[in-house]
C-alpha cells in the first residue's frame, strides 16, 4: 500500500512538472506600446509609438528613426482586412494610399517554438526588482531564418525578438511601455484629409511589413 | 490668500517631480547571479554564475563559453583586497594563482551617468507583468568608450550593460537570475588543493577582470 501511495505521488509530481513548462503563448490582441528596431545590415535604427488590434486585425504605428544616416519620421495605418495601407503626414496635409497584400501576423510565439530557458530579468529577491520571462527559439524554413524570442511568463508579453537569416543579418526588435488595450479606438481611422487622396495607385503594393518601413519617401 | 496657497502647492509639485527623477543608484553588495556576455570582436561568447561581495571585494565566476571558436571553462576566484587571483581546475586539482593588479569596480551606475529614459520592460497591466527600469548613459574619458547601462529602479540591480570603444566594438553583458545576498560564503575561499599549489608567479600579473577571463589556457 505505502510503495502504491509513493508511486501514484511520484505520477503526480511528474504530471505537474510537466505541466509547469511553459508553451508557445499567444499575447493579449489588444495592445498600445513602444518598440525600437535596430537592423544593422540596412542601417535602420527605428523607434517606434504602436496601437495593435489583432482582432480587427488593424495597426497604427508612428516610427522615427536613422535610414542609411538620414532622419525620418513615419505614421503607417495597416488595415491588413481591408489590405490597404495608409501613410499620413500631418504636416503636409496629404495621405498615398497603397494596396497591402501581406498577411496579419499576429504577436505570438510561434507554435513550434522550442523553449530555450525561463530566467528572471532582474531579481526576485524583493517585490518589483524582477520579470519572469520564457526565451523561445526556432527556425522559419521558408526563409532560413532563425528567431530567438523573449516573453513574459504571466501576460504572454513580448521583451525582445532577434531574428537573423543571411541575407538580412540580425534583426533586433525591443518593445517597453506596453499597455493591455486601446487607448483611442481612432487611431485606427484614416484622417479626414484622407478621403480625398488617390485611390490605391497600380502596382504600388506593399508586401510585409519591414518593406513598408523601409521604403523611403523623399518628402519626409 | 488663495494665490498664496496655489504658488506653494505648485512650488511644493515641482519639488516633488525633481525628486521623483532617478538619480545613479549603488547595486545591493552582496549578490548571486549569472551573466552572458557578447563580445563580438574577440569573438567571446559567455556565460558565467558570479557570487559578488562589494564589501570584502571578492568576486567568484564560473564561466563556460566560446572563444574564437573554441569552447573554454573557467573558474576563477578574484580577491581584490589581497591582490591575488585563482584559476582554479576541479578536474585536474590544480589551481593557478596569479597577482591581481586591478582596482576592484562595484557594481554601480557611475556618478555622472545621464539619465536616458525609464521605460517598463513588459507591461504595467497587470502584476509580474512587466519591470520599471532606468536606462542610463556615459561616457569613459580614459579610453574614450561610451556605455549604455539598465537598471530596475527598485533594488538598483543591473539588467544590461554596453560598453564601446572604436578598439573594442561592442560589449554585451546581461544581468539574470539575481539573487540578492550570498548562498554560500565558502565560495570566497580557494579550495584545499589551492593551499599546495606555488607562490604567485613573477610577471603573471592580471591586470583587468576581462584580460583574466581573455587569458585562455590550453588544458582547459
Amino acid at each position: 500500500m505505502q510503495h502504491l501511495i509513493l508511486l501514484s505521488l511520484c505520477l503526480l509530481l511528474a504530471a505537474s512538472a510537466q505541466a509547469q513548462k511553459p508553451h508557445p503563448c499567444k499575447s493579449p490582441p489588444l495592445m498600445v506600446g513602444r518598440i525600437s528596431v535596430t537592423y544593422p545590415k540596412e542601417a535602420l535604427f527605428a523607434y517606434e509609438r504602436f496601437t495593435y488590434d489583432a482582432l480587427g486585425q488593424r495597426v497604427r504605428v508612428r516610427a522615427e528613426g536613422l535610414y542609411q544616416n538620414r532622419s525620418f519620421h513615419d505614421d503607417l495605418l495597416m488595415l491588413f482586412r481591408e489590405e490597404v495601407m495608409y501613410e499620413i503626414s500631418y504636416r503636409n496635409h496629404s495621405c498615398k494610399k497603397r494596396a497591402l497584400k501581406a498577411p496579419f501576423q499576429p504577436i505570438q510565439i510561434p507554435r513550434d517554438a522550442e523553449l530555450q530557458a525561463q530566467v528572471i530579468v532582474g531579481s526576485s529577491s524583493g517585490p518589483g526588482q524582477g520579470l519572469l520571462v520564457n526565451n523561445w527559439i526556432g527556425e522559419v524554413p521558408e526563409t532560413e531564418g532563425k528567431y530567438f524570442m523573449t516573453f513574459t511568463e504571466f501576460g504572454c508579453l513580448p521583451i525582445t525578438s532577434l531574428y537573423y537569416t543571411d541575407k538580412t543579418g540580425w534583426i533586433l526588435t525591443s518593445f517597453f511601455d506596453l499597455v493591455i488595450g486601446i487607448e483611442d479606438p481612432q487611431e485606427f481611422f484614416p484622417p479626414e484629409f484622407c478621403a480625398t487622396s488617390a485611390a490605391v495607385e497600380e502596382g504600388d503594393v506593399v508586401t510585409d511589413f519591414f518593406q513598408a518601413l523601409l521604403r523611403r519617401d523623399d518628402d519626409q
